[in-house]
């Protein structure tokens, strides 16, 4: 089964099932106990909940709405990087734990969204991703069982500030509407080895990245196990599991996104996340009025 | 004035005001408009608001209630690494960009409460820091503007497992009540420059480190215009600033933390963050019973 986040014509946020016929809403049927997917993740029953609506009529089809990112706003994003051994030696990276860092809900776009190239930095480029959705959250969560805990997986475009990034990560993977989330979520019951999909990346229809999940170097299980280890999981928390070889930035001459350019990623299984990228519009700051504080407030 | 977040002895959440007399409970005045300090910040007049009660009489002493981090659930909460020049020196970072990583919100706890030093951790160390408490949020803020975006100055202790923190951080920073956040914030109006306070931290009673946050390479205007460059900044969100020399990670012999010691922050014109090291209690999983989705599931 395929779940979705989206907006409808009329602007509402809703959520649903994606079918070979079209959308089901589930926020119209759901919504009132269950306002959002994740919260509906958030119940054991939720997934099966969902399933009795499988084979109602749809009440949308995919270009009557607004693709939002699978889950808008996850508790916790974890971004694990240098996690394909061919992206490792493009970065020689040698230190053997996971590279973890985070990003927050509002760097987040969907499905056909715009992927807004920041207007500082001149090194924005691409990363596909396996994407995974925890349905069951805990603490200490063993490798055995951790893909019990996966209430699905998606495709995650991590479009990346080069030029930001450094060894932390933070400043480079934190611009709004930059990491495309979508186009829904597979449930894991239909994808039972997250190990055996194929990723690929097509930047204006030419494919710049090609890999098995299987060349993971931490795979999904270890890097539940891992991340549980120091910071409890929740349902509707997300997992982005490292992007394979081929980056704009390590190839020469460097390749990097500019806007009009279409960015793709696909996986066996899933489907294909599609965006184009669009130039930030820079705007003077526009806040409310700035309490003055103080007289002596200095800078 | 000093805004505090608490439990009260019927372990009700509540925030105040700290007054040389005791506690001024704005929780059960205000409570019904602004559930948490964090909802009474992201209004204009919020700060004047809990002014109007500053002379009340106090309904706590200080012994009488549990604190709370000052902010339990910042959206976002950003962290500075090497931001003194003595820090620098003993990590060899040589980087100019400021170093940022991120503590989600459920690693925090409050002054007097116990600091958790995670079970998995041989290297567990304290950083005194000077946190910022954003009260007016932005993208784009101007350095000239951005103290008058600040809401007030508070203690944090960074406990850091080095053992787990890599040159990405989010491990080491990430176990849950490893950062300590208090004992209260104390408005921007009565500390105007940021950069003219004295830090210190005491480990046992031993002074471990003391340092000038004159002595910050990027100062706290600095910050707050770096970050809202590629993140929006909202009412709550908190910046902590980097720790000075003198952590345990570089001392000949290493000095680390461990269960029954006191580890205290104090800032000249804030205050005194004190806690108690404790040792985790390592359980075995207990979540709710995991949903067997496939048969065909591997680890």
């Amino acid at each position: 089964m395929k779940l979705l986040s989206f907006r409808n014509s009329r602007g509402k946020r809703s959520y649903g099932i994606r079918t070979e016929r079209g959308i089901v809403d589930l926020g119209s049927r759901l919504g009132e106990r269950f306002p959002s997917l994740r919260a509906l993740l958030s119940v054991h029953g939720g997934i099966a909940l969902a399933r009795h609506h499988e084979a109602s009529a749809p009440d949308y089809q995919e270009d009557e709405v607004s693709f939002l990112p699978v889950i808008e706003h996850p508790n916790k994003i974890f971004c694990v990087g240098m996690n394909y051994a061919a992206k490792r030696q493009e970065f020689n990276e040698t230190n053997p734990a996971p590279t973890l860092f985070v990003r927050f809900p509002d760097s987040q776009t969907g499905h056909r969204c715009p992927v807004i190239k920041p207007a500082h930095s001149r090194e924005f480029d691409y990363e596909g991703e396996l994407a995974v959705i925890i349905g069951t959250g805990g603490r200490g969560i063993r490798r055995e069982d951790a893909l019990l805990h996966v209430a699905g997986y998606a495709c995650y475009m991590d479009g990346s500030a080069r030029d930001w990034q450094h060894t932390w990560f933070t400043a480079g993977k934190n611009w709004r509407e930059t990491g495309a989330f979508g186009p829904w979520m597979v449930t894991s019951d239909e994808l039972p080895d997250p190990q055996q999909l194929q990723l690929r990346t097509f930047l204006n229809g030419q494919q710049v990245q090609d890999d098995s999940t299987a060349n993971m170097i931490h795979p999904v299980a270890a890097l539940i196990e891992y991340i549980s280890t120091f910071s409890l999981l929740s349902p509707g928390d997300v997992i982005i599991t490292g992007s394979p070889g081929g980056v704009g930035k390590k190839r020469v001459p460097p390749l990097f996104m500019k806007a009009g350019d279409t960015i793709e990623v696909e996986i066996s299984g899933i489907g294909r996340l599609s965006n184009v990228i669009a130039d930030e519009v820079l705007e003077p700051f526009e806040g409310y009025e700035v309490p003055r504080v103080a007289e002596t407030a200095t800078a």
